[in-house]
């Protein structure tokens, strides 16, 4: 693939619906022929938005053509709330009119919205389509297109309709992290840094010694650490895929994260710097009730901090927020489940926390 | 389970996705006791049509309350023209609005469309909750409910939208046959002649020496032949769940039987009816090109036909057949594959069919 030596491969081991993860450099120019391993048949319907098919549209539509496949462009319009029904309807329409079988791939070109709706449509059209994602966003590279979560939201909340649906391939290009505005790069980081936490503390120190090379986009730094995520989330949905047990850890943060999102009506903040406001809450409630030291606790958010991401969301209304966190899907038989660090790459999943201990730190 | 005598068990080994089908007569009050046994929440969400609500809408219930589930009805109406997307989402509705779990499950009480509709809201509701199959129809209870294919219509073509989703337990009370009307009875004896001639010449002859006690509704032999064709069914969908391979022998009928059923509007046939001029069709065409004896050809009819089924569909434009055909899910790349048998008791996939051969048995 054009010689490209930063080229990176991380296996996702899951039986029949294994993959794999290619991370590079400047790589786009690579997908067709990428694509070209795979079993797959000619037509490929590309699912992105006008944005990203401005910037990468070209690149990748000829990428895909000089390897020999027929390109069917299925657009959606940018944001949150264009992760609809009424989207995949749309794009079931545009790959039945083209044709598309049961061999053609749905591939998706975007962040996370583009990812979870494609990958809806990829699972649902004809009962399964092959998948590929290429994903153009870190929060995207390093969590959202790994690890087969696909959905579209409910009027009553998100990612309500969707299934666990593995891509074929993750082919993330870390050039593509240069036309992203520079809040969306820092909210992708809150799911890097949340990597460290919960799995590998070796990572977070590389991330607290090398932040400054980071933010200054620096090759080897992006693919190292795109692909370190990757391995931990691998690793974690290796042996879950389903999310019954251990993949709950991914949640870090993402309780107390999704309350604030939902009570701030998805205005506020974006999704990672909500799940890092939710990393420091459960950080401040594993210290309350004896799980995580106060050294560790500083550390965390001093990184958080320094990397840009807030901290708290000022005033809020504990008992609404409490209320929202009992409506997440994770909940069962009416108890939150909560996912809390002991020390800085290891947490617990519980759900024996006292509500005035989480309203104490709300 | 009541004491039953006639309770019998039919194993479909999936790895993770294995269940039971349990068959029986008169046994629908032994509903709740049985999925006690099954890791799910206390929630239910009944699908069911008014028809079917009527008939065992009560003693349903009343055996999963006395269980100790919580039921919540999901009300359909009637007909294929339900098999929609609009349905499923006021079934997503009625989930969200009871309070429904990842743990809950989801009942499809009724026949196909009920099957198939409350599948698809199964997968797809918070990415999956368990699913059970309860079918009142005989083309339920040998077919649609086994095998974990969900769907719901797309207004280009039946079953577009849809996935592979296996269910948690298919419970088959073969009493709920006897409120079933005449013509759909007959309907579902089409996929019964289908799984002698796709599998077993011995049970192709029981059905042959039996016909008088089938139409006479006779519990034990209602019992052998729904056990018999889901013993088949699970079979074949043990070596190929997704329908890459093998699996597709269970469309034998069903290439032609999808184009008659399209070309009529849906109007004329029911499904089980145009099948059975399906496997009328691909016997011809097997004779034709040298597979398939005339005495086997002969045979097949006969049954078909003395079960009360239609052998032909009287006068069908041609080449709109045939394009019908090329609109399949099936077809990849361009190719029709036809199930055709060789001697009653197999059947062989192939694309190595002239056209020419095809219209003259049309």
């Amino acid at each position: 693939m054009e010689g490209n030596e930063s080229l990176e491969e991380v296996r996702v081991e899951l039986g029949e619906n294994s993959y794999s993860i290619i991370i590079g450099n400047d790589i786009l120019s690579g997908l067709g022929a990428a694509l070209k391993e795979l079993p797959i048949g000619e037509k490929i319907m590309v699912v992105t938005n006008p944005t990203v098919q401005e910037l990468y549209g070209d690149i990748t539509i000829r990428s895909l053509e000089n390897a020999g496949f027929q390109v069917v462009m299925g657009i959606v319009p940018d944001g949150e709330q264009y992760k609809s029904m009424a989207s995949a309807q749309a794009l079931y329409d545009t790959a039945f009119a083209a044709g598309l079988d049961r061999k053609s791939a749905v591939l998706a070109l975007g962040g996370g919205v583009i990812g979870d709706l494609a990958g809806f449509v990829a699972a649902t059209y004809m009962r399964g389509v092959p998948f590929v994602q290429v994903p153009t966003t870190l929060l995207a590279q390093v969590d959202s297109s790994v690890g087969g979560k696909v959905a579209v939201n409910h009027p009553k909340g998100k990612n309500i309709i969707g299934s666990f649906y593995q891509p074929k391939l993750v082919y993330a290009d870390i050039n593509t992290l240069r036309t992203l505005d520079e809040r969306q790069f820092r909210a992708g980081m809150a799911e890097v840094i949340k990597y460290g936490v919960i799995w590998d503390a070796g990572f977070f120190s590389y991330l607290e010694e090398n932040l400054h090379k980071i933010k200054g986009m620096q090759n080897e730094t992006l693919v190292k650490i795109v692909r370190r995520s990757c391995e931990i989330k691998a690793h974690v949905v290796e042996q879950d895929e389903k999310e019954s047990g251990i993949r709950a850890i991914l949640n870090y943060g993402h309780t107390f994260g999704h309350a604030i999102e939902a009570l701030t009506n998805y205005s506020v903040f974006v999704h990672g710097e909500a799940v890092a406001i939710g990393m420091v809450t459960a950080n401040r409630l594993a210290q309350r009730i004896g799980l995580l030291s106060q050294a560790d606790l500083d550390r965390i958010g001093l990184l958080i901090a320094k990397t840009g991401l807030p901290v708290d969301c000022g005033n809020i209304n504990k008992q609404a927020m409490l209320r929202k966190m009992y409506f997440d899907k994770k909940v069962q038989s009416g108890r939150i489940k909560y996912i809390l660090p002991e020390k800085i790459g290891r947490v617990r999943i519980t759900d024996a926390v006292d509500e005035s201990d989480v309203l104490a730190v709300l």
